[in-house]
């Protein structure tokens, strides 16, 4: 049981297309992926870098989580940090246990086949963290 | 010529001890080093997942980068990325090639013998981003 890589940084941006492009050209990764999430309110762009996704999140409506997070942060930013494991159960488990709140107590389904759960970020210091793990 | 990894996540943090022991306790992650860095006025405590640091920055001066950044974020949070590459002076011609503010124009030399360009934030859409290299 334990946490095996930081599967992805969650940025929030007010557009898509220019920061994509500014990661595109200014960075020299590229975009692999576009998507709609239409349950969270957001458009998305993914990268890979190493281990790791970069998902940018462009909010689509005004009730957005992410657009309340630009409206605190009206340059944009890292928005949460996903790390994956190989046993969300037990990692979860292991939060409950050390007092840490959760938002789910058990896993939710995400996209791309995966499993998450976030913490409550009155209990992460600032950095708003999710588990995630491969549905089995 | 590219970026390979996610080489750190700087967390900036009100207290190194408080923030160490969630880590480890409610993520199950181990602190492998802590460091004073008096040139950037921090102590600093590094987590390793996968391929990825965890770096946590506690200001030891109030005029410490990250006392700033925490007088903007009383929770603490993410303050900066930083991306490895195998060629830091490529990326950075990359970046300015695209128009890209940067802080440093030629890498500077940083802990763990590394390499080290900050991307001025004013072009990062709110990352602050930084690149590494291991020295040659």
């Amino acid at each position: 049981m334990m946490i095996t890589k930081i599967d992805h940084l969650g940025i929030a941006v007010h557009s898509l297309d220019e920061t994509v492009s500014y990661y595109e050209k200014a960075l020299g990764l590229k975009c692999e992926h576009r998507e709609e999430v239409p349950s969270q309110k957001v458009r998305t762009a993914f990268f890979t870098v190493g281990q790791t996704h970069i998902e940018l999140l462009e909010p689509t409506s005004p009730d957005s989580p992410i657009a309340k997070f630009l409206e605190k942060n009206p340059k944009g930013g890292i928005h949460h940090v996903a790390f994956g494991t190989d046993d969300i159960t037990g990692q979860l488990a292991t939060a409950k246990g050390a007092g840490v709140a959760l938002i789910n107590e058990t896993p939710v389904n995400g996209a791309h086949e995966m499993q998450v759960a976030f913490l409550h970020p009155k209990s992460t210091y600032g950095v708003l963290t999710e588990l995630c793990a491969k549905k089995h």
